[in-house]
């Protein structure tokens, strides 16, 4: 069982991650980072060791997380012993085989979330997805993930890239049309509050019937005025005319295929 | 006051404004739609009188409410009489001007969700946008609106479109995001169900913190290695691959453009 654990990274992963671990009863020995305020930042919030130098990086836990972004991992590896110790990083898009070349049995722990330091998160709820290059390891490691959460999956280095992907779809570019319309609100002095009410509707819409069967608005209904309508009223801010076309060509295109689909799987 | 009224349109705006309507004491005299199934489908929901035929509209309503698609009210225009009833559309991208010409008196009443026949919403947090040619009809409008929603503003037309296309972007928008994410995960036989909590949690830090500083992933690190895994991951599926790359180069535009408007409003 996993008890004693090394926390290498103290950005937002490490910070909520770091919570989670203590409330479910895990011991964090130390944490690292190169930058001496995130280090002790975190280490003063959640009370334990910390250090800003690899040599004093501590032997003897059961599981070193490396939770730094995924172009600094390699960094981290050539610069750490770890003297054959479970190592894990936390990457949504980085193969495992990385680790395999050092001194450590290689794991990925990775929650698919959107984390950030001062926004608390429950994991009980949050799917992890668990790799290790052992059987034993794979093992213990899902234990660890299910005293954090009730959503534990195994995944291979490929098929969680392509769910990193699909949380990319689903949250960073879903994000961004939020600051989109933000942005275009603000342009005659509207607030983007007024919009949260649709937004949390789609959401729960989205829940109940699934994307296709949620879709509402002018390009589902292919109605060609109001795409031009709304192309010229969008024509001084260019990169927002682009956008709209091509995301409603988009809609309309997927919505055909699947219309078609359906149709075809009825005859 | 308004308290008689008749719903011209059956489908989803109509059907869950019939519903707020009434649950706030309004009076539906009467549901016209030239589909036989959807007038008889919506009266028997609220248990009112329905009609398929133009010449059978009843007269003496306080308000008429033409919920119909943007491209079906010229029609309904041409073939009523209302003989300077107070008419209002429900469209939020449609000029209060195409009622000028016509035997009544113009209004608007724009509710700023995403609405479906089957899913009921609490109208007392949706967002009522009022527009009307004179303004008496604006205050007895904006009376009603206030007897159905905590969110009544005033908006002219072209505020009006303003808001329906950032609208579209935070709802459709982003819904189209998830049916893309759906598809992605469906290649390799993941549910979509494990998208949810991530989705959840996109939401509530957009309220907590606004889009800009919410914003999380690849792009806003400008983590270009990643970016391009991500590309080459998608080369297969060609629409996706070109979305991706097409957001995420929105993305760090954006955020860079926005980073250095920070910085010079503090300079």
């Amino acid at each position: 069982m996993i008890k004693k654990i090394i926390l290498i990274g103290a950005g937002n992963v490490a910070t909520q991650l770091s919570k989670a671990l203590l409330n479910a009863g895990k011991e964090i020995l130390q944490i690292y980072s190169r930058t001496e305020s995130s280090a002790s930042g975190l280490a003063h919030k959640i009370n334990c060791p910390y250090t800003t130098r690899p040599e004093e990086l501590l032997p003897g836990a059961d599981l070193y997380i490396i939770a730094v972004s995924d172009a600094a991992i390699e960094e981290i590896l050539k610069t750490f012993q770890f003297n054959n110790a479970l190592v894990a990083h936390t990457s949504g898009s980085t193969d495992i085989k990385v680790l395999y070349d050092y001194d450590l049995r290689p794991a990925v722990f990775y929650p698919l979330q959107t984390f950030s330091k001062d926004v608390d998160v429950d994991f009980n709820d949050i799917p992890l997805f668990i790799e290790a290059k052992n059987d034993n390891d794979h093992k213990i490691l899902t234990g660890l993930a299910k005293s954090l959460s009730s959503k534990v999956f195994s995944a291979d280095s490929r098929q969680r890239m392509l769910i990193h992907i699909a949380a990319i779809f689903a949250c960073n570019f879903t994000n961004h049309f939020f600051y989109l319309a933000e942005n275009l609100l603000k342009k005659h002095r509207v607030d983007f509050d007024i919009l949260m009410p649709l937004i949390k509707e789609t959401v729960r819409k989205v829940e109940l019937k699934g994307p296709f069967n949620a879709q509402t608005g002018p390009a589902v209904r292919s109605d060609k005025n109001i795409l031009k309508l709304h192309s010229e009223m969008l024509s001084s801010v260019e990169d927002y005319q682009k956008i709209y076309n091509f995301i409603s060509e988009s809609i309309i295109t997927e919505h055909t295929n699947n219309r078609e689909k359906h149709k075809n799987e009825k005859l």
